[in-house]
């Protein structure tokens, strides 16, 4: 049994959290912390806890949080991990990021996409991408993980088999991905206000989004070369959920069923990325409030194109399911305890 | 561990046992049959499953189901069930009736309101109606459960604490509800076509419902005279979730303290029950996938009126999770197992 | 030709004003101010305006408005309207409130349910209550009208022709309102949050709503006598409409064909209430965007209650649309001018 | 006035046609037909249109529709409109197909992706294909229009300024295109079940989709040269809107202010075109029930791609308002009678 403190548990992916560790038996949530609802109970602030989890949220205390817990979970937006990181480190207390802030392994990239001078950039290289289906090594000898974000979740798994195999040309991938209203946080905004999302459909980020140059670090590190992509999110209309249509030129001539063994002998052994039988392509609905990634793709023989589809809920797969997953990892535990459900369907 | 059959399992009634029962510690899922889909994998007719529960469905086989499980549930439409109840109890097997057949104490009742002549009227008797916060000994002992409509739990338990201190009049109740897309059913329809219910609110049944005897039969059991009350249905453009409103007329001078302290002792040991704090009222996303029924009220001294807000998953406490409870009950496993999980929020 | 302003043009009834005025053939469009957004062009806020309506939103300035139109719409929040109405009636224009400021005539009322003095109470009776279906003779006198809230157009429609012939009892009314989240405005707000109205209904108000007096002053007018009604608001996921469901006692003995004539020769020159066939109760899509009010009711003569529906578009008849049907009346033009146009359905 | 006859009038597509029309100064509805709802009147199956259209929906006759109207509207599914094409040509009467089948001029490739022999290939020339944008011209003299489908005008319009100038490749483009699911039609199924539909989305006919051929025919009309694109439509759940994303490799470096003037001069006249403001992306939102396409692009110099945005009304600029515009050509009529309309926002 280990102890965890989550910091900025108020926020979505906070509170996801707390569900989420709920149900672990082997972790005790040992400590909450929220600058907006300090000293009010998480059951106040969720009250779909209520009955399940009831603890006081507290201000952001480092020194009790890294005597009294094993790991820490780090919720907030960029900029604010570093003082955490070292905090735990010199604790020896482990910690997962859900934050920007360890993701990019080059400064210079963090200050151009983030505005603002990393403060450790020293640490930067230490940090494992947490992202479990291609790291896994990594993530288990891991002091410091940084989560992925929920895009490259869907992206990054759902072009790795070709990548690996050099199937497609790496300088002419799309990636078009839709997203719940939940991935925009918590903050109230015109962004987010229910009649602006309601019946719509827009893109943003056009012209450059935070995610890209995460994406493209971790398919050039998969490809072995440099990768362009370009990336547009959209916001749909629904709670959770990305949905990530990927397009991409294929490099030679390879068939459907060639492309299939690549996919299922790739995640073989990964219990949270579904191979969808052919001709059946993900939907959001099958991944709600799961862990799992569903993909499916489609080659176009005669275009000499393939089509990929991934599909993740934003909150678990695309944040604090795979923190947790990243947290099974670095502590021995099983890969999929407290995550192996299925997807709330209906 | 005991064996479970699910007779009906591509409704979505059915499909929310499979991932309901999945998770429960004690039940083996060892039958499923399906009419429209026999011969094809849970798991393709449902994805979200896959990776979870694997397992054919098969053509309805009554002897199969009663040599081979220690409880059947029949998650099928009224008029469906005697055959199953009747087989059933020959074969000393447990059977909870998701549909209507057995929630009527009256057969004339059942006939009036469901067009059928009731085949078992013999059975009605010995029929537990499976609201656990309720009849909690009688499904203890039952073989046969009635699991009660959506609608009527949410309303029961809404008003039990009043009816049963008389503090309520009986003769002007007026409960209006409104109910997600999925207590429609799994079978298209105009009535649940996407472009008809999103972007709508409307009511339906106003001239009578179904459910408005079940309701009566339970609140007259609950006052000790009779009862008639107003009740009308509403489709809401959600899948999950029912939120009663219900209006009653006081029949003495009771403060809002003093209701308070009538519910919170009336549920205390519940706990599936949550009364919500002080001037916070239910939500249907605060229970959503989850077993609750968050309940709170209102006391307006001064016209001497009272409003109750009661909200519901209508698949989970108000179908397939009360079902579950009531397996829990009548194989002496603890209430909760299998349920205890909070609302998916956000 | 007349010219009118719109002070408060960039909310979602001022801009929703701008809309219908468009279409008006009687009207220019001449004047707009917005706090938040003077010196953008409207069609740069709303582009969906765009190519349609181009006109620069201004700092408001009462003397120039005043100068230069023959009517000014007030689009704002309560508690900034008697400048403007005063100003208005110095200049000899006319001008319609959509705000709450002038719609209670007592202003002891006014300050209980507002938390403010009432700076104008002398003109309080001056103000002709906007709801032209009752006080057509009224509002074509008026100088100031007071347009009606969204929720009392949709219940005082739905209960005028029972109280105005005392079918029903007077105290024990409930009016169970569902509306759409645009009736919330367009500033970003917890309760406004995407991910906080979508999947969810909640009752909102319980404990009491700025519109229950208004209804209530209404409905004693129409009653002749005392009137107490229990009323709910909630919120449901739409953009625009309002279903209301209101429940009351039967004072006698009356026939469902009896209160069909009622309904019918109330309404008989009404040309924006639909009273529907018998058994087609209202739907929020049927009157999408419209400035229709459809009505319909159901006789529980066993019971001696009544049940009515009736549905509006909360934009349109509950605010813009009726607003400019009083402008309308206030000009001698064609009461349906610029107005009569279908549901967008689907 | 001309009058105008519909034959389907009760699907989607038909019952907007008699929304549009009902605004139309010039045209009057002489004639409804629906083989579902024949005998009924229109507004008893669009409540929405009481009040404003009430007219009988008779059996489909040619003969009568063909004496008594001067333009057909043909609402129907493919495969439906030869003899109805062909009876009107020989009265003399002109005829707008909303259907398919005189979309491709070439009759293997109706067969191959319609699955049909085409019964008047003689005809296919004959047919204008009625985007108004690009072929007024042969709109205004043509006896037949086909109406394009709703993804291909998304996609032509968002296009046509790039290939007609030759600043794209040709072989590469991507349409990844998002539809609202009044695009699938009125009739149920469990694609457009409410709550398979609701909180999801997902990709169809990724390998394949009608619409691509008719898309590739009018873009290779446009370059001079043979295209292929990947086309992958999504349904999100929304009633009405499309929101296509377009991407492309560009072939000669251009700036994004070369883009804009080659997008405004070559939309210049085009008053249901609009090309949005710097940096301001088109929402489904803002064109929802008007005839307006709008456009935004943003090229990426560093990778040399262009990505295309573009939104319609599917119901409107995607079929029936299309119609009208086709129509107002065909009859000397201004472009953009009874069509000049913003879109309903918020």
């Amino acid at each position: 049994m280990i102890r965890a403190g989550i910091i900025g548990a108020t926020g979505y992916t906070g509170a996801e959290l707390v569900r989420i560790l709920y149900r672990h038996s082997k972790v005790e949530i040992r400590y909450l912390s929220s600058r907006s609802f300090a000293g009010e109970d998480i059951s106040s602030v969720y009250p779909s806890l209520k009955g399940c989890v009831e603890k006081s949220c507290e201000e952001q205390n480092l020194g009790r949080v890294c005597e009294e817990c094993d790991v820490i979970f780090a919720a907030l937006p960029h900029g604010h991990s570093v003082p955490i990181v070292k905090r735990a480190l010199e604790s020896g207390v482990k910690v997962i990021d859900l934050g920007a802030d360890f993701r990019l392994k080059n400064p210079e990239e963090y200050e151009r996409w983030y505005g603002l001078k990393h403060e450790a950039p020293d640490l930067l290289d230490e940090a494992a991408y947490g992202l479990p289906e291609i790291y896994e090594r990594d993530i288990e000898k891991a002091r410091i993980v940084a989560n992925p974000g929920c895009y490259p979740t869907s992206i990054i798994l759902g072009l790795a088999p070709l990548l690996k195999k050099g199937v497609i040309k790496t300088e002419s991938i799309v990636a078009d991905s839709k997203s719940g209203v939940s991935g925009a946080g918590r903050t109230p905004s015109e962004k987010t206000h229910f009649v602006e999302c309601n019946e719509n459909v827009s893109a943003y980020g056009v012209s450059g989004h935070r995610h890209r140059p995460e994406i493209e670090q971790e398919l050039e590190k998969l490809a072995g070369n440099s990768v362009r992509i370009t990336f547009t999110p959209h916001l749909v209309p629904i709670t959770r959920g990305i949905l990530s249509t990927i397009y991409a030129e294929l490099d030679f001539d390879i068939t459907q069923g060639e492309v299939r063994e690549l996919y299922e002998s790739f995640y073989q052994h990964k219990p949270f990325v579904r191979i969808l039988p052919e001709g059946v392509f993900p939907r959001t609905r099958w991944v709600y409030g799961s862990n799992f990634c569903d993909i499916n793709f489609y080659v176009d023989s005669e275009a000499k194109r393939i089509t990929v589809i991934s599909a993740i809920d934003n909150l678990v797969k695309g944040a604090s399911g795979q923190a947790v997953q990243n947290m099974n990892l670095m502590f021995g535990f099983s890969e999929v305890e407290g995550l192996m459900v299925p997807g709330l369907c209906p």
